[in-house]
C-alpha cells in the first residue's frame, strides 16, 4: 500500500539515503509544495540527530576551502557529512554554485557526502525557512554532522548562530585594518575561531588581535561559560586542522553535559516556528484573493489607523483568547 | 495636561524636531518600552511623509563616503537629512560607529542633518523592527530624505529593499574578481547601480560588467519595467553626483507615477506586521513564566509532535476561526 503512495516512497527514500530522492525533496521543500510538505512529516521522527556545524564569515575569508578540509576529516572517520552552502546574496542562483560545483565534482562519486547550495531569493526572506527545512531532511537521511555554510556579515549570522550546535566563526588575514575585522566580526556568534591562511605571516598577528578583543566582549548575563578558541589553519600545510576538529567535539560534549544543548534546540524550535509563522503570513498577505484578518490589519496600518506593533499585539491577543475554554 | 504627560511631551518634541528628544525617542523604540511604544502611536499620524533611500553593497565599498555626498547635496537643497547606519554585525555598539562619529563630528553644527548608527545584537533578529521604528521616528520628526545605509552582503540588502522607496546598491572596483562581485552583488535589489571610485580605471570595467549582468537578470512576471541605470561616481573629482541626485528624483516620480509607491507602501506594511508578530511571539516564548499557545507549541515541536510548518498553519487557522462570527 505504502510503495504506491509517492509520498511515502519519497520520505523512505530520502530515510535510505537516496541522493537522488534527497535532491528531489530538498526542491520540494525550497518550493514549499505538498508533497514536500507531507514527506517532512513522515520524516519527523528521524531529526534532530546530527550535530549541526555552522561555517560564517566574510566572502574571501576560505571558508569553502576549510569546509572542505572538514569533509575531508569528517569522511576519514567514515562519517556521513552533508553541506548546505546558502548564499541569499546571490541573484543567479546557478552563478552561486560555482565553487560548490566544483566541490561537488570532488565528492561526486562519494555517495556519503551531500552538497546543496541554496540562493535563497524568497520572498520574506524565507531562507531560515529553506535551510530548516534542509537540515531536516539531511538530518533524516542520515547525515551526521550537517554543515551549514553561510557568506555572511550580517544578520544571517546571527540567524546561523541559532540554527548550528556548533558555529565556527572564518576570519582571514590581510583583509584590511582592524576596525574592518572588527565590523565583520560577530566575534560573539562564533563558538570556534577559525583563523585561515595560517601559512601566512599576518594570520599570527590576527590571531592574537582576535584574542585581545575577545577579552573584550563581556558575557551575557546568565550565560554558560564556554570561551571561544581561536584556532590557526591552513590549506596549504594542514596546519591546525586536527585542533579544529578535536575543538568540534569537545564542543559538543560541552554542549551536551552543561544542558546547554537542549537550551539551543529549543531557541531553533522557537526560531523555527516563528519563521514559519512570518512566512504563512506574508503568503496570505500577499493573495489577494484572499481576505482575512492579516490582510485587514495591512489596511489598517496602511490607513495609519494603528501601529503594526499594536496591531501584532492584537493579533496575538485574539490567539490567547481563542484557547480559552 | 497634554504638557504633564512626558509620553506626549516627548512626540511633540519629536515632531518639533529636537535632536535630544529624538534621540532619547530612537533609544527608547530600540529597547522597546512602554513610553517609546506609545509615542510611536502618537507620531503615527505624521508618518509616511519622506522618501526612504536605502543604500547597501559590500563593506569597503565607499558606501560612507557616498551618503555623505548625499547628505551636502541634499543639504544644499536645504532638505533635512536623516541617516540610519545600520551594522548588524557589529559585536560592540561604539566599534561599529566609529565612521559614523566622524561623519557626525562633521554636520554636529546642523540641526538640519540627524545620523543614527543601529548595531542589531538584539535576539530574534529584530534588526528589521528596530529600523522601522527609527524610519517612523525621523520621519515624524520632518525628515526627508531618510538614508538607510547598510553593511550587507545578504538577507539584509533584500529587507532593505523591501523598506527603502530607492535602494542604492553600491559597487567598488578593485574587489576581486567578478564571481565575486556576482556573489556580492544582488543586482536586483538595486533601484539603481552606484559604481563608486570612478576615478579609478577599473571603474569602467566594472560598470560594463555589471550593464551586462543586468541583460541576464529576466524581471519577474508582472513587474513594472524599471531598468536601473549605472551611475559611476567619484567622492575626489565630484564626477557622476549631480547624475545620482537626478536617477533618484526620476525613480521617486516613476514610482508615484506607475502607482509602485503605493505597492511598496503596502510590501512594507506587510513586512512591519509581520515583524513585529515575530518579535513578539518570540519575546512571548523566551518568557518562562509565561505559559500561552505558543511556547506550549514549542514543546510539541521539540517533542516530534508536530512539525514548524503545521504548527503555524495551526496557529494561523484558529486566527482566522476566531474572526467568524
Amino acid at each position: 500500500m505504502g510503495s504506491h503512495d509517492p509520498t511515502r516512497s519519497l520520505s523512505a527514500r530520502v530515510r535510505a539515503g537516496e541522493p537522488a530522492a534527497i535532491a528531489r525533496l530538498l526542491t520540494r521543500v525550497e518550493n514549499d509544495d505538498a508533497v514536500g510538505r507531507e514527506a517532512l512529516e513522515n520524516l519527523l521522527p528521524d531529526t534532530g540527530r546530527a550535530h549541526l556545524i555552522g561555517v560564517t564569515g566574510p566572502p574571501g575569508g576560505g571558508k569553502s576551502t576549510l569546509v572542505n578540509e572538514l569533509i575531508r576529516h569528517f569522511r576519514a572517520e567514515d562519517r556521513r557529512v552533508a553541506v548546505i552552502a546558502v548564499d541569499p546574496s546571490s541573484p543567479f542562483s546557478g552563478g552561486a554554485a560555482l565553487g560548490d560545483r566544483i566541490r561537488m565534482l570532488e565528492w561526486h562519486d562519494d555517495p556519503n557526502v551531500f552538497i546543496r547550495s541554496m540562493a535563497s531569493r524568497s520572498f520574506g526572506g524565507g531562507l531560515a525557512r529553506t535551510t530548516l527545512g534542509a537540515v531536516a531532511v539531511l538530518d533524516a537521511a542520515g547525515f551526521d554532522p550537517i554543515i551549514i555554510e553561510t557568506v555572511g556579515t550580517g544578520q544571517d549570522e546571527v540567524a546561523i548562530a541559532q540554527l548550528a550546535h556548533t558555529t565556527l566563526l572564518v576570519q582571514v588575514p590581510g583583509m584590511g585594518d582592524s576596525i574592518q575585522t572588527l565590523k565583520a566580526g560577530s566575534l560573539e556568534v562564533g563558538d570556534i575561531i577559525v583563523v585561515t591562511k595560517a601559512d601566512r605571516p599576518e594570520s599570527n598577528d590576527l590571531a592574537r588581535d582576535l584574542r585581545r578583543m575577545q577579552t573584550l566582549v563581556t558575557p551575557e548575563p546568565g550565560a554558560r561559560i564556554w570561551q571561544p578558541p581561536v584556532i590557526k589553519t591552513s590549506a596549504v600545510t594542514g596546519e591546525g586542522m586536527a585542533d579544529l576538529i578535536s575543538a568540534i567535539q569537545f564542543h559538543r560534549t560541552w554542549l551536551s553535559e552543561t544542558g546547554e544543548l537542549d537550551q539551543r534546540r529549543r531557541q531553533t524550535a522557537v526560531s523555527q516556528l516563528a519563521e514559519h509563522l512570518r512566512y504563512e503570513l506574508l503568503k496570505q498577505a500577499a493573495d489577494p484573493s484572499r481576505s482575512g484578518l492579516f490582510p485587514m490589519m495591512v489596511d489598517e496600518i496602511l490607513a495609519k489607523a494603528i501601529t503594526p506593533q499594536r496591531a501584532a499585539t492584537l493579533l496575538l491577543a485574539l490567539l490567547e483568547h481563542e484557547r480559552q475554554p
